[in-house]
């Protein structure tokens, strides 16, 4: 009894996985569609991604209630619980980053066409080292690999460093010229919005951790380090 | 054997909400404090304000971790998962509340005192009317009172027009005189943090609703406010 319970427990478990990694196409595809209708300000593209939001959110919902039925049910200890509230930070961070997304939709939708400039170009290379990241992280937490989940936590500082030499070039336009002020406070946020992913693909760097290693990643953290991580710009 | 697991349920259920509770109070503070260290650019304020977001956090892992325990142990059913379910989300929505308030701090550090201007006061009241919001929502989800639930929901309109107002005012001034572009962009960001804050209270809301009626509140949107309200400004 004990032994089928742990089965239909395992079974549970890579039903949430199988769940989580299909969440995960779906918010990808939801980031790669954003940066597109905003650069090439396809209003129509705009709309189905806030329309495809409610799936992501569906998701969500589903991923939350099995995991909360699976516990119910089979009472798991441990390092099983560890993976159900593991996966439950996930979803949500993944439901975070579709958030992001959508944003960047309906600010798409709310603006006149951009005019093209480089810090456009920024932006789209930011997207895509997010979109590494992202898929790097999940992959991760596929196969339970803590080195591929620690090197995405690190390399979340390039991705800080893009947008505030985005921020940087934006608030130089402005000052330039103040009919650039306008759009370049649209894009300020939605670069924003892409960092801001970019911290949820580390959220779940560290969930990865946490469930393979059962202690939080923080505490694995130099203090000097914490300090000073901790008081760059706004991560959030 | 089976009344003595209800009771004991009830008082998980009873630990829990008094730990949202006391989450609620403290996620309360740190917004006060932090539209208190804007405005005053008060730094070591603001610094403090970044070591107590770590207490937040804290908070919302310990009730989790709570909430899973009580799920495996007890193996609720129905309603009472429903209040197990809510008490996870609420707890998210409040730690998503701190750092947004920890974010207004890291910001105070990294800018020069602001200007005294109108803008400033306008965002001050809008912060009063999220507390108001966010006082409300917990007291409704400490009765289960749908009514003032639903009030919440339906207010958080005011506040997206006060963040919509100092918007416009924010874009007037940086189009008036260059050297007003970088307060006014962090002030931008400051106003969206504490627009987040009121869809935060909202989202916890229609939590209340869903512990109490047991079925999601969009569900009972009319189909064209729906989709009015999600053409709006982005609210991520």
């Amino acid at each position: 009894m004990v032994e089928h319970t742990a089965h239909a427990f395992d079974v549970d478990l890579q039903e949430l996985a199988r769940k989580i990694a299909e969440m995960g196409g779906l918010v990808e595809k939801q980031i790669v569609d954003a940066i597109e209708a905003l650069v090439k300000h396809d209003i129509a593209l705009a709309k189905r991604i806030i329309v495809a939001d409610d799936l992501v959110d569906a998701r969500q919902r589903e991923i939350e209630e099995r995991a909360v039925v699976a516990i119910a049910r089979r009472q798991p200890m441990a390092v099983d619980l560890r993976e159900i509230v593991g996966a439950l930070r996930i979803s949500n961070d993944l439901e975070r980053i579709g958030d992001l997304a959508e944003n960047i939709a309906k600010r798409t939708i709310l603006t006149d066409e951009l005019p093209s400039s480089e810090v456009i170009l920024q932006l789209d290379r930011m997207v895509k080292l997010v979109l590494v990241q992202l898929r790097r992280v999940l992959h991760s937490y596929a196969q339970h690999d803590l080195a591929e989940a620690l090197d995405v936590w690190r390399r979340d500082a390039e991705i800080d460093a893009m947008n505030s030499s985005i921020f940087r070039e934006l608030l130089t336009y402005m000052m330039e010229n103040p009919r650039n002020i306008t759009f370049c406070t649209h894009l300020l946020f939605c670069a924003k919005n892409v960092e801001r992913m970019g911290d949820h693909a580390t959220n779940i760097a560290e969930t990865v951790y946490y469930i393979v290693q059962g202690h939080p990643l923080s505490d694995e953290r130099p203090k000097a380090d914490i300090t000073s991580k901790r008081m760059l710009p706004s991560s959030v």
